[in-house]
């Protein structure tokens, strides 16, 4: 199953795509795809609701806003340096451990929104990653069966500004959390939808020129790894994100570095997860 | 007015502690304190209910359980090494602007439950805060103005694991975001119940012996002024946390470095905002 969230910003209503593409409205399902949501097994209720009731709901129109295909999480975790090159080209040490930072969940916007260059940002720069998202409250969990804990995965730009991330006295949440820096989406694909997820091209272009171009079969710390070595560190709750890092290609490891600059258009994608597409807008 | 939540974890009911202490429960009024509460004035609203409803209010037992006095915020922001002779003790220079960093909020327990010594820690710590909770929406907010986005005060305590923190490969939100490693109240007192949120005593006991004594006109960055620059960074959302920093007198800073061990007994407190207490536990 896929799921959307489609309308207005803060009014999105809860959706599915089917095999074909097309969006369906499943509002009168009754529940939001939040934590409650993934608690309750709702990808299971949610199934069963559609086949006794897909004659039902009403198709929705090609064109509409999409918004990040899952409610607000409790939290986002990113997995930092998780591909080899990309930790060179940052200039940092392939990590002998999961680096982990935050991102705000106020950063969350829907896969085609304009994302919005801060307010005095110089170096605003694009991370194309693999999102996971947590099926039941996981703690202590071990790498065997961590798989059992995902409730499925989506597509991620990971927007950081790497002036605020790393000159600006400590922490990389500070330049991980500006508002439209977290677009999720288009759709939230099932784990079933997904047969390994280590197998999956990842790509971003800027103004049509593919820059990011790999395959999540060259993360350091493989997903089952990474959630059973978070749960040691803190309780994931259904519906929470984790992001598994960014391969090469972003625009801090261009020499000289290059940044995104208003007009830009960027779009990215992971097989079997869709494409997103985004502007870039100054703030103002 | 100072806000409290009672009853078992997870199922806590809003109350209100008048100002001889007494209990009272509010759930008629129908709103948890979450963000939709603070959002649409929910302060003003409950005073008003308040006023018209305290006769029919339930008295609550001076024993029973205090939960988290707000309801799981969207975020918990922390403003690292903010009083300079805990940066000292920490072996870090005195910041030249804030550091910021983030626990995560499954971290959020009541203020008198047992804390739990994470399996494998060798290194948990204590650090009491003065922690703003944020009345609505602030985005590039000016220092002048900052005052006016706080809906009140509570107490916390920043419970760090500092081999998590900082002899694990990056980023401090790994040592401090472990279950019951944010226990928040007693209660929120609102802004006007606090004169001037600089010039508290606040301190913290380890079994019985004081060891953290300072006062919040020794941080280095003001309230204003970190409500100010972190609006810079993310936009700060009504309910959410800002935890201000703590003084010297953590483990960390002992020569040797001293840490919790089960049955340690703390207690901390902050004038005008009551005091907790916490006895440690062994993760089972």
């Amino acid at each position: 199953m896929k799921l959307i969230r489609f309308g207005e910003p803060g009014k999105e209503k809860p959706g599915i795509m089917d095999a074909t593409g097309n969006y369906w409205d499943v509002s009168d399902f009754g529940e939001d795809y939040n934590e409650a949501f993934f608690e309750t097994d709702g990808l299971s209720r949610l199934s069963d609701w559609i086949k006794k009731n897909q004659g039902t709901c009403p198709k929705v129109n090609d064109d509409v806003r999409l918004g990040p295909c899952i409610a607000r999480p409790s939290k986002i975790i990113c997995i930092g340096l998780n591909y080899a090159k990309h930790a060179e080209e940052s200039g940092m040490a392939k990590p002998s451990e999961p680096v982990i930072f935050f991102k705000s969940t106020s950063a969350i916007c829907g896969p085609n929104d304009n994302v919005i260059i801060p307010k005095n940002s110089k170096k605003t720069d694009w991370e194309v990653e693999l999102a996971v998202v947590i099926g039941k409250k996981a703690s202590y969990v071990s790498k065997e069966e961590a798989m059992e804990y995902v409730a499925g995965y989506c597509l991620h730009n990971d927007y950081s500004e790497r002036e605020f991330q790393l000159e600006r006295g400590g922490q990389w949440v500070k330049g991980k959390s500006n508002d439209t820096f977290a677009p999720l989406g288009p759709f939230m694909a099932s784990k079933d939808e997904i047969g390994n997820p280590h197998k999956l091209r990842l790509w971003l272009s800027r103004n049509g020129e593919v820059i990011q171009d790999s395959n999540t079969d060259d993360m350091i710390f493989y997903i089952d790894e990474a959630i059973s070595y978070l749960s040691n560190f803190m309780t994931l709750l259904p519906g929470d994100v984790i992001s598994t890092g960014t391969p090469a290609g972003v625009g801090l490891g261009f020499k000289p570095p290059q940044y995104l600059q208003p007009g830009d258009v960027i779009e990215l994608g992971i097989d079997g997860l869709g494409v997103q597409k985004q502007t870039a807008e100054d703030w103002k």
